[in-house]
C-alpha cells in the first residue's frame, strides 16, 4: 500500500481529479490517495514545480508523486518517471522536475512509454486519466520503475529558467513576489539562505525588506510577533520570506499581485 | 472494502461532505470515499447527470456511486439504488440516473425505504448525511441491494428533458454551450458521434465549428495543435466537441458563458 | 486504523493541507483522513469552534479531530488534546474546544509538550503540520494521551466571549445570521430549542422571522415547502433556524451578509 500524491492545474470545480482517482484505483484499489494541490495557475509550470519541491519531503517513504500540469499534453513531449529520495516522481518532461530533484540523491530515471501500462483509448487531451493515473496504480502496485520504458540522462530533463533572487546596485537583494496564499500572505522568491550570505545567520535584525514605499525592519519569528494590523516579514514554512499583516491580509494592506519586486538591504 | 464516490451541489466550502463522509465510515470504516465533485451548480440536475455519466466507466466494479443533488429533499421523491455495469448507482429519483444507465446493462432497481438503516432522527433537509450516507456504508459492506427496498420498474424512473444538438436548417448541428471548465475550456453538448454522422468519420478537416462572430475550421486533437492565443475546436476527454484557446481562455477569449448556441457546418 | 478529520482556514488553493496529510502518514500510514472543512475564514475562532460542534457527532467512535485556526501559532498559547465522547480532540487552546465539549462527557485533557512526537526542526509559523499532523498520526496508532504531556484542567480552557440569541423588548427574540452556505441559506445562531421556550414545541405556526423589511411567517420542515423563489425559515440539519428561498438564493433576495440581526415574534 503506497501514498500516491496529486498535484495539478485542474482546479476542484470540475470532475478531471475525481476521475483521475477512479483511474489510479482501477489499477491499484489499494492505493492511499492525496491531494497536495489542485490549485495551480492553468499551466503554470514554476508554480507547480515549486509546491512539488516545497512538499513532497513531508510524505513517507515510498510515495508516488503525480504532477500533471501539462500544455503540451498528446504532443511529443516525454513523461518521466524518476525514483529518489526513496521515492518516485511522475510528471511531464516541461520542467517541473529539477527543482524538487536539486537537492536529492537521484536513483534511475525512465521515459515512460510502455503502452500496456496505459488506459486504452488514450485521449490526447487527457494523459492524467489515461497515462499518469493507471501508471501511478502499477508503481504503487510495486512495478518496477525500469518497466515503464528505457532509461534516461537526468542531465537531459527540460529545465525551466527560473531567475531567483539577484544582487542589485544597493548591495542588497532584489527578489520576487511569487505566491500569494488565502491568508494575504506574500511569498517570495527569497530564501533563508540567501539571507544568510547577505546579512549572516544571526543579524536578522539588521535587515530591511521594502516593498512598495513601505520598509519592514528586522525579520519577526512568528505571525503573533507583528502589532496588530501593521506588516511584518518572516520566514514562513517552506523557508521562503513572507511579508505578512498580524490579524490581517498583507495582499489587501500592500495591494499586493504577484511578480512584484521585493528588495532587502542590510545596515 | 468498496470504493464510494460522492456528485453533490454541495461545494467544498461548508461542512457538509465531511458530515457525509463521517456517515460513511460511521456504518463502514473501511470504505474509500472519492470525491468526484461537488461542484454542480446548486440544483443542476442536467450538470449532475452529466458528470455521472461521464465520470463512473473509470472506477473499479463494485463502486458505489452517490449522487446528492436533491432539490426535492424531505419531499415525496423516491431515492433509487439501481446496480448496473457492476457498480451501484444512489441517487434521487429526479432525473439524475437516466444518462449513466442509458448505455450499460441494468441489473436490480429498487427504491429505497428501509429505514432501519437510515440514521435517526432522519433530517429533513439533509438525506445525504442521514439516508444517502448510511445506505451507501451499507452497500459498502456488502448488504444485498433487495435489503434497501421494494424492486420497482427501472423504465419508470423519472427523466430529464435534455434537448442536445440538433439538425439547423442549413444543414448542419445547432448546439449547446453546456459548462465552461477552469481552464476557460467552452465544453457543448455535441458528441463525436453527432459529428460523425454529419460529417463522416474520416472528414474532421471539413468541420466549421462558429460560435459568435468567429468561426472555427477543422477539429484539432490536442490543445497544443492550436497556434498560440488563437482558438481551436476538439474532442474533449469525455468526448465532448470543446473549443480552447492554446496557452489562453475561450471563456475570455469569446467572452463566453453557459447556454450560448454553437453551430457546426460542414463543406 | 483511526480517522483523523481535518478543520482548518488554510482553503485548498495552497498546499498546506496536503502537506499536513503527509506529515500525518508519515507518522500512521494507515491513518484514513477526512476533510471535514478548509474553508473556515482566516482566523474565525467561532466558525471552527461551531463547526467542530456541529459535525464530530457524525463520526465513529475512535475519530481524532484536528482544528487548526490558530493565530497564536508559534506564541506561548497552549496546544490541547482532550478525550470526550469516545473520542479525541486536538486543538489550540484559543476558544476552538469549548462549544463541541459543552453537551459531552470529558475525560482526560493534556496540554500537548512531548517534543518528541513532533516534527523536528519545528516552524514557528506552521504548527497544523509539525505538531498537530504527527501528534494525530501518533495518536492514531493507538498512543494514550498521558503520553502527550501533562494533564490539565478542562475547566482552566480558554472560551469565546459567544452573544448568541437574546430576549428582546417585544418579549421575542434577536439573533444573528453567522453563516451562508453554497446554497444562499441564511443560517442564524437560533437553535431549536431557543425557538421551543419561546412559542412551546408544537407552536411552529405561531412564529414569526422577520430580516430586513421581509416578515415570514411559521417554520416549514423542508426547502420543497415554500413557494417558487419566495423565502421561508425552517431547521437546518444542525438545527439551527435557517433563512432559505426555494429554488433561489436567500442571500440573494435579501442582499444578506453575515452579522445582520433576525428578530424572531410570536402571536
Amino acid at each position: 500500500m503506497a501514498v500516491v500524491t496529486l498535484i495539478t492545474d485542474f482546479g476542484t470545480q470540475d470532475a478531471y481529479v475525481g476521475v483521475m482517482k477512479g483511474a489510479i484505483l482501477s489499477v491499484d484499489p489499494q492505493a492511499v490517495i492525496v491531494d497536495i494541490t489542485h490549485g495551480v495557475s492553468p499551466q503554470d509550470l514554476a508554480q507547480a514545480a515549486r509546491e512539488l519541491a516545497d512538499a513532497f519531503g513531508y510524505f513517507p517513504p515510498g510515495t508516488i508523486h503525480v504532477t500533471v500540469v501539462d500544455p503540451g499534453v498528446g504532443s511529443a513531449r516525454r513523461i518521466l518517471a524518476v525514483a529518489a529520495a526513496g521515492q518516485v516522481f511522475l510528471a511531464p518532461d516541461n520542467g517541473i522536475l529539477p527543482a524538487a530533484l536539486a537537492r536529492v540523491r537521484v536513483g534511475a530515471a525512465v521515459s515512460v512509454e510502455n503502452r500496456s501500462l496505459f488506459r486504452e483509448p488514450v485521449s490526447p487531451t487527457f494523459h492524467g486519466r489515461d497515462v499518469f493515473a493507471p501508471v501511478a496504480g502499477h508503481l504503487s502496485r510495486g512495478l518496477a520503475l525500469d518497466r515503464l520504458g528505457p532509461a534516461i540522462d537526468e542531465n537531459g530533463l527540460v529545465r525551466l529558467t527560473v531567475s531567483g533572487p539577484r544582487p542589485n546596485s544597493g548591495g542588497g537583494l532584489t527578489g520576487t513576489l511569487i505566491a500569494i496564499d488565502r491568508f494575504g500572505n506574500l511569498i517570495t522568491d527569497i530564501c533563508q539562505p540567501d539571507l544568510e550570505r547577505l546579512a549572516g545567520r544571526e543579524s536578522w535584525r539588521t535587515v530591511t525588506v521594502r516593498l512598495g514605499t513601505e520598509e519592514i525592519h528586522g525579520i519577526a519569528r512568528t505571525y503573533a510577533d507583528g502589532a496588530p494590523r501593521m506588516p511584518l516579514a518572516l520566514f514562513g514554512s517552506s523557508g521562503r520570506l513572507e511579508v505578512a499583516v498580524r490579524d490581517g491580509s498583507a495582499e489587501v494592506y500592500f495591494s499586493a499581485r504577484r511578480g512584484l519586486p521585493v528588495y532587502i538591504s542590510t545596515r
